[in-house]
């Protein structure tokens, strides 16, 4: 099955403790299916059914009206997309593994 | 001259009033060139020179050791890449205005 690349921001509203535990929950669920690299957006690599499980997931997590959730296909492979300044804790797994 | 269209996301260490600075002078840069659709997420339709005036802008702005600056180009134009729940601010200007 083939997996494309994808991008997850988000903003949830945090005034109250229910909006940050709501903050936590999209956080793991992203984490599940990729890498953080900055405080609210996420790089992922998933199949068509992952890029679904995962939206559904974040859908049913969210308040519609106060939070905020986007996703953005980065279409041609992240390599050919991105391009960084400052601090980059991307790690690519893909990349052969050199011991 | 041809625009296309990237995502431009952010991680300012606002520890330091020195800091809070910065968030605002990046977040000052992108308006000039796009909207803002999350608190650190912005949408800009460019030029390659305004591409790369922007990114230099932001360049000078930040402390690389600190903060973090990503450009995404979104190949396809940002209709075919980004798919959005819950809080959506983003106007398209290229729509026609109906009065």
């Amino acid at each position: 099955m083939s997996r494309f690349d994808i991008l997850v921001t988000y903003d949830v509203n945090t005034e109250t403790s229910e909006g940050r535990k709501r903050l936590r929950k999209v956080a793991i669920a992203c984490q599940d299916y990729g890498q953080r690299v900055q405080k609210s957006v996420f790089e992922c690599r998933v199949t068509q059914s992952q890029y679904e499980k995962l939206s559904h997931r974040l859908y049913k997590i969210i308040k519609p009206n106060q939070d905020s959730i986007r996703f953005y296909k980065l279409l041609g492979g992240r390599e050919n997309c991105v391009e960084s300044f400052g601090v980059d804790t991307f790690v690519d797994f893909d990349d052969p593994l050199i011991i």
